[in-house]
């Protein structure tokens, strides 16, 4: 399927919307996730468009995902967790809600089971805050 | 944690256990996941040794993930799968049951939930004949 220019991602990476940016390089950003299934749930994204990885360039995928290991390592720093979870989503049947490809890494902690995705969004302050637990990890 | 030289993978990757492989390449194996999640669930393995994503050689991991690519690609097309879940699980805490890094790449369909990983192995029969399916979906 054709991508969407006007995907909330694709509006978020041209500053058309705000985000709490944890990272950014010449080809991919980390971003919270406003609706996290867990404390610092992440979202890491390719700069350049693709729905997902059906249609992604197989030569971005290596730097998508070196960001995706910096970040799963950052995370598993910030917040002291037990393990982390990445996944990606291709097409509404696997849970693909937004069309821009994204990766998810998500800490998680012994014994407790992830939010299923509420559609509530997280409060502003809370995000904020553990964005800059995720930075200063990355910075380290 | 130190990568375990005798890990189930590792004796695969060895040739030392059996395997059901639908893909290698210098760098990369994807063989089927024996208690399967849904049908072709399919794992990709790097050939190098690390843990998981946090020891990983940062630039093994666009062969990696060009090889999940073609996997997740394949797999929508043999079982003409609605949706393509890839994810990848960093230590118990997150599900990680196997100390070598690997790729989950799980056929989704619409109004279908995955099964648990019920820790009972799929039919022989079943597995050689789902594996030759992504053969062929791969060789097209």
């Amino acid at each position: 399927m054709a991508y969407d220019t006007t995907n909330i991602f694709a509006r978020l990476l041209r500053d058309e919307i705000p985000s709490y940016r944890v990272y950014e390089d010449e080809h991919t950003v980390a971003i919270m996730d406003v609706m996290p299934q867990g404390i610092g749930h992440t979202l890491v994204l390719p700069k350049a468009p693709s729905r997902n990885l059906y249609d992604a360039d197989p030569e971005s995928l290596g730097v998508l995902f070196k960001t995706v290991q910096k970040v799963a390592k950052a995370v598993k720093k910030a917040f002291a967790a037990d393990g982390v979870v990445v996944s990606q989503f291709n097409e509404p049947a696997a849970g693909q809600t937004v069309f821009h490809l994204h990766v998810h890494v998500i800490p998680r902690f012994d014994g407790v089971p992830l939010n299923k995705h509420s559609g509530e969004m997280e409060k502003a302050e809370v995000l904020a805050a553990n964005a800059e637990r995720i930075k200063a990890a990355l910075a380290e």
